[in-house]
């Protein structure tokens, strides 16, 4: 298995050829001008730089300003068969916008608008580049938001194209459940619209939710339609402390399974609550806690709460403290997505890995109690925060990256976590996507079959590998 | 356009070879002895039968016992390139079980055991001859249920494979929503998982909502890991009748809009109101109606029941009587699911048409009222079924397919309905599938690009074409 793991993350087909290479400047700059830029600086900004990948840059950006524009860059690139990268915010942590073979990236900064919001429809069109915080910033007079919220105020495309969730997915699913319909344009230049904006078809294959996930390597996506939902009537949201990260999972799974509606359910445990105190003051228990946010009308956010602090109790947990408040939640939540962020003030100048496995939840109290356990015997710095309605959870292992032996240990425990997640019938990553950091464990997940009619389907929408080569699939 | 469109439905990529197909049976016959049947009735059975699309039948069914049986008879199938048709119950409504270049039908009657329920995770595997009926029954214990209810007490590898859906799917969403992976054997006789159990996952293309709705075409399912939904501790239903069918499509949007959960909202003509008081002895008003139902506590049922009587009585409707009892719920969802069959009651010896058009919700009134005036000018019987949280409304067309002009007539009206929805931006088929019926518009609604990306698709994982030919891409 480690050598058909190693297959995946080794064999790329794509070379570089630096006269290609400038040949596809040449046209770019003639038919971009100002809009292409060379410099070391800005390429290195646009190759990946927030996690322990190396960063490699694209040998130019591209910004864009309609889907056009984004055609006359695919079809030189491809006469040239050179790489596409589609950059959003750089936000990523696997390495997605990393160029290891050069080419160009297309970065969405000018493709930012709200093209359309259908109120009537619980829907609206945007354009890739606008990120979270300003779709739902500009959506706010309408009553409705869009409920995905990664940690990152990343872009909108960028969140499809990884299939990422956030805290609120327990509640209203992930990008695969949120996006209606993708323009896109492939390989060749055309541009496809993968559906309607009709809520529900069946007219054939599902190129909405192949392009969901496939992280620029089918083709690059120009709009998107999106599902929206109803800004609740009440908001309830709060914490609970608990005795152990063990009696907080068993605790979401029963809140689950008692079918109550959680809009979000996010375990800390002692360590990240205390990097949560040091960067956002918030002045909690230093003990595993659970926080929470329930959505509904007022008479139900509140019976949820007190439905929740039964459950709480019955495993050590409590006392269970909430509020409508908007401004004490805001802090709460704000705090939560500086999470992984906040890590760095339990070790200043550290190097950050992520981890991201996801489990049944049934397996989840097993699982994290065990990696406890491995993070303890490893002697890593290693807060956890996890999506525990979902499974999921995520490890922040904090090390020094000249320390040869911190770093092997490091890595051996984000290994034995991959591992411990598929032997619980899990995945290697629940949210941050394959990029380059996953590929090694793709085959070990999917096995030889299912990896190989991947790379079927990479070939045929992308016979020249020119799509972001070197990610998911190695073909 | 018409000329496109043309070209989808009449280029297939397969001919007849006897001789291959004589191979491949007396292989299949060495292999599986009795579970092959070659008698002229039974293959008859295992073409279309429901609808006026002509009866193809294939020229083998097998009755495999396992994911190794299906493989075999993949196995020896693309030995001797012919084609492979999974087969559930027969009740599709496109002639998506028909064999219109022969082949092997493979009937999972004897594949339909539940093989896991997992309640802590609220999920469960089954095999795919198991139908939907079958399956609530065997989880009645559990507290669980499975929502996905289409008129057809289905199978569920074929409901996955048609991506359906039913009157629950307002709120419980549809196939794609409730499928967590699939076991398909594919057409070089490989199995693959499409997915791990845990709930979320961004590991590589989405292949199991890239098989869900394939129709068969790019593999066949043995294997399904469905999301389940806990049993709601109260539930309410009843029936709204109102003025005009506009008044009940207006009311449906603003009860989505308002952020009501409903579980049902059912739009039923008053056509239809006659049919299914003909057929199942309702003795409802005969005019345009509401069935609706809503699911939660005994609290929140009577609080949208409420809310919904309000939005109701803007539109000139009501009254809304409703009810938690059991058995009045289950007489009127009976009623329901029966309605494209009690239609004949209307007219004894009809052949029926389906029709399954879907539109965003905002386009609902003014396509479902044009739509009417439409019948009314063509002279044909037409009773109107909607699920109308969805936008998605079916005409049932009766006619006397021996009176030419009237089967014209009908035709041009179907045609006329599809090209309205996807004026609105809508689809020709919402959970019915495309099957046969359906090709000759998928190059209207998906344009020359992105049908060409299916075909790419369907080349890349059926090189030879023998997994159900000549049904959603002609390659």
């Amino acid at each position: 298995m480690a050598g058909a793991a190693a297959k995946n993350s080794e064999t790329i087909g794509q070379t570089r050829d630096p006269a290609a290479m400038a040949a596809a400047i040449a046209q770019l700059t003639a038919a971009f001008g100002n809009r292409i830029v060379t410099s070391a600086a800005v390429r290195e900004q646009h190759g990946n730089t927030v996690t322990w990948i190396p960063n490699q840059p694209p040998d130019a950006v591209v910004y864009p300003q309609s889907t056009e524009d984004v055609q006359k860059v695919v079809r030189i690139c491809a006469a040239n068969r050179v790489p596409v990268i589609a950059y959003g915010v750089g936000s990523s942590l696997e390495g997605h916008v990393n160029a290891p073979f050069g080419g160009v990236s297309i970065d969405f900064r000018d493709m930012n608008k709200v093209l359309a919001v259908h109120a009537q429809d619980l829907d609206c069109v945007v354009e890739p580049g606008i990120t979270r915080k300003q779709l739902n910033e500009q959506l706010r007079d309408s009553g409705l938001f869009f409920p995905i919220d990664p940690g990152a105020d990343a872009s909108l495309g960028g969140m499809a194209a990884t299939r990422c969730s956030g805290t609120n997915a327990v509640r209203y699913g992930t990008m695969k459940d949120n996006v209606i319909a993708l323009k896109v344009v492939l390989a060749n230049g055309e541009v496809i619209d993968t559906a309607r904006r009709a809520k529900k078809t069946s007219a054939g294959y599902d190129l909405t939710r192949l392009m969901v996930g496939s992280e620029g390597t089918l083709g690059v996506i120009t709009e998107l339609t999106l599902k929206l939902s109803g800004i609740p009537e009440a908001i309830a949201g709060g914490t609970c402390p608990f005795p152990s990260v063990e009696a907080c999972c068993n605790t979401a799974i029963h809140t689950i399974q008692a079918g109550i509606p959680v809009a979000r359910i996010e375990l800390l445990d002692a360590l990240q609550v205390r990097a949560c105190n040091l960067h956002s003051k918030l002045g909690l228990r230093e003990t595993p806690m659970l926080f929470l946010e329930f959505h509904g009308t007022q008479a139900s956010v509140a019976e949820q709460s007190e439905r929740f602090g039964e459950i709480a109790a019955e495993f050590g947990g409590g006392p269970f403290t909430w509020t409508t408040k908007p401004e004490e939640r805001t802090k709460l939540w704000e705090a939560r997505h500086h999470a992984a962020l906040s890590n760095f003030a339990l070790r200043p100048g550290a190097q950050m890995i992520a981890t991201d496995v996801c489990v049944p939840i049934s397996r989840l109290a097993e699982c994290v109690t065990e990696t406890q356990a491995d993070i303890e015997q490893s002697r890593i710095l290693a807060p956890i925060v996890g999506h525990v309605g979902d499974g999921n959870f995520h490890l922040t292992l904090l090390i020094d990256k000249d320390d040869a032996d911190e770093v092997k240990r490091a890595k051996e425990l984000s290994q034995r976590l991959v591992e411990r997640a598929l032997a619980m019938d899990g995945t290697c990553t629940g949210e941050h996507g394959v990029g380059q950091g996953k590929m090694k464990y793709l085959m070990a997940e999917h096995g030889p079959a299912a990896l190989a009619a991947m790379a079927a389907i990479k070939r045929a929408l992308d016979p020249q590998n020119i799509m972001n080569p070197g990610k998911i699939v190695a073909v």
